[in-house]
């Protein structure tokens, strides 16, 4: 599976080329890594909700076309640039967007995940300089996105957000250990904290929020509350530990925040919000109880404030967020992978659908849709075997 | 001083029968204590920017005049309702504004101060009943203010409002240690947990502020950055543990944010806001680092939302708040009191002013114009000896 003999001419992209439009595969150039970065080939990839945001951004500083998507992704060195000793071809890698440099304050730092020399990107280039290795066959520059750009048979990425991986776990399940899932769990489970016999509630019950329903089942939460508008998460809720559901559009009258607190006796002690919406991160703060903690997860859509009571506030409840859970990717993912081995993580629910690369927009049908949780897309044609 | 044959006939009290306008002393008639309530004679009282808040609130739902302010005392009891068995006629006690019952899901909470029983009340009456003990001599009810109300001779509180106090300490020191001393210093060390080492940053530097910086010099924070409008509190924040002075309006184009931020390479690893002011919850949280905390501890003047970036909030920053420090009234006083008779905790510099009772729309004055941090207000006049 690993052959040294890929071929690195002409490979293809999915390329977006105006916001919310189809990705159109295209063959594109590569350019080599520069130092302290690595060339991939990527094997798989699967959709999450932030490439349909940014996707979707028509305008606005953080709107960038044309520009490849794809940010969860397992791949295989191809090659690394001066200085990469980390890594070396032939390796199994996860591209990750969150960066670890490993010597930064923050990454020093238990407090932090945040790596300080390298802040996620919500821009379009290379962490080092900003600048781009794609080009198209016009020689027109294409945009990078969130430090990965999985949507391609090749990317290069900076060894910060690289992280090798042991060969002993499936690269379709390794590659949901690059974002969404880690991020659910490692939210739970490290970020929060959630203690045994606590009451969790999970407004938005895609991969992230079930995820975080998979993190509290495992840290022995006694009721994990789900929010959705479509009923059919439920179902599927249940096998990550989802107790109860709530649709808020058979509530009535009643809020979110007022159905959980009835449900509770005063609020739910954890609340995540896995939806990208300010609102319904303010519904979650309101759900949570006095001492409780809210956690966003979700990338808010429109770049839209949030607005709390400071009142609410006052009584002591807390509101912080993070990115991939809170986690340092360098040296959290291993355990991840460990407890998958160990079969103490689901990831095989997780996985919805498969598809070939030429199929990708299919993938974005299914996500919007609400069809799939994850959508593994392999680089290679299924039928030519994983 | 804690004589028994204290005059009950006619006591007076400061009442405030309109909004923003001054206190005027007259007799009342005070009810006697229903069970579980406690008569305190109060012997002094202070003034704290939430009674300042609250009568200056000419409309809306925490409205409520005629009123009787006040919520920084010590008294001594009178006399005690039925089942009141924690303390009896001679003790000296603090009324609180935070209900500690003992018994609800919060009290025995290690997450939360914030009693379910007795829900803090912005409302006008008492906690078990929402009735008054108040009466003027025409008839007419005079409201509580935050189940204290001791801007009166007499006054009757909710045994969970109660904690019974050494006699070691002196009246007018444990006066401070029932709310805004002990709120800022709480909210430091125990709230908040400030290590030693880290850098702080306090928005507003009254007595609630200040204590904040207090408990930080206390926590062995290494750089204690103070913002204020005013700059006389510079020179006294110095012996509170003030390291650096941000005065908002001389910092030209920039924000309070930015200029902490470079302060502190980045953000400091705690913020306090101590001022009541949205837009200063905000600045405050902008301070902040990625992985730190904001602690909201001011009451928001106008009532208004807090508006923050949920993309800030992603980089693992935290926003929470409290009352009285988090601290559980019955348990947690003492040590403080312990720590300043330990000569560990300052409470003297605190006390800037001192009064008599006639003269307290002079404390209001002080307050409000910055010269006072806390004015103790003598119900017998100082001149007859405290
Ligand atoms: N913080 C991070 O590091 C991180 C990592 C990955 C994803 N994310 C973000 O997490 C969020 C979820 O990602 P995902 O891939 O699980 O998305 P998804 O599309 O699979 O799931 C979103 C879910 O929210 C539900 N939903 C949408 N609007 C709703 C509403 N108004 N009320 C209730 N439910 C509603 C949808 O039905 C869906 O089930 C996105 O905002 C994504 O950008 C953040
Ligand atoms: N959370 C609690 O339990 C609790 C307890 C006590 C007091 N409080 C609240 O804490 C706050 C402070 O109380 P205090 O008694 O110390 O008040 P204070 O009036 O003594 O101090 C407020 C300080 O803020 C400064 N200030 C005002 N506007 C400012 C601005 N725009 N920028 C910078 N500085 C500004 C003032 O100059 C003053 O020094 C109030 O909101 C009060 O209601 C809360
Ligand atoms: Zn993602
Ligand atoms: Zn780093
Ligand atoms: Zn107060
Ligand atoms: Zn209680």
């Amino acid at each position: 599976m690993f052959s040294g003999a890929v071929i690195y001419d002409s490979p293809t992209a999915a390329i977006a080329r105006k916001a919310g439009e189809p990705l159109v595969i295209e063959e594109i150039e590569v350019a080599p890594p520069k130092a302290s970065e690595v060339l991939i080939k990527i094997l798989c990839t699967s959709l999450c909700h932030s490439d349909v945001t940014f996707w979707k951004m028509a305008a606005g500083p953080l709107s960038f076309f044309p520009r490849i998507f794809g940010h969860e992704a397992a791949g295989v060195v191809e090659s690394v640039g001066e200085n990469v000793e980390e890594v070396k071809a032939g390796d199994l890698v996860l591209p990750i967007f969150q960066s670890n440099c490993g010597e930064c304050r923050d990454c020093k730092s238990k407090k932090s995940n945040a790596c300080s020399k390298f802040p996620v990107r919500f821009y379009g280039g290379m962490p080092i300089d900003g600048s781009s290795r794609f080009t198209d066959m016009n020689g027109q520059i294409l945009h990078h996105f969130f430090s990965v750009s999985s949507f391609s048979e090749y990317t290069v990425v900076d060894m910060s957000h690289v992280v090798k991986i042991s060969l002993e776990i499936p690269v379709d399940k390794a590659c949901l250990l690059s974002c969404g899932v880690t991020t659910g769990v490692g939210a739970a489970c490290k970020f929060a904290q959630v203690e045994e016999g606590s009451t969790v509630a999970i407004l938005g019950l895609g991969a992230v929020g079930l995820a975080v329903a998979e993190g509290a089942r495992i840290c022995r939460a006694s009721r994990i509350i789900g929010v959705d508008l479509n009923p059919e998460k439920f179902e599927i809720g249940k096998q990550f530990g989802i107790t109860d559901f709530i649709n808020p559009t058979t509530c009535g009258e009643k809020s979110i925040s007022q159905v959980i607190e009835e449900m509770t006796d005063g609020g739910a002690d954890y609340c995540f919000e896995c939806i990208g919406l300010a609102s319904l991160m303010a519904d979650a703060f309101n759900s949570s109880r006095q001492g409780g903690k809210t956690v966003v997860l979700g990338v808010e859509m429109h770049g839209s404030p949030l607005s709390i009571s400071p009142y609410e506030i006052l009584r002591g409840r807390t509101i912080t967020g993070c990115l991939f859970g809170g986690l340092k990717p360098k040296s959290d993912i291993s355990s991840f992978a460990q407890m998958y081995l160990d079969h103490e993580l689901n990831l095989n629910g997780f996985i919805t659908h498969e598809l070939n690369f030429k199929d990708i927009n299919r993938a974005f049908d299914l996500l919007l849709q609400g069809k799939s949780l994850r959508c593994i897309i392999w680089m290679d044609n299924i039928e030519n075997g994983k």
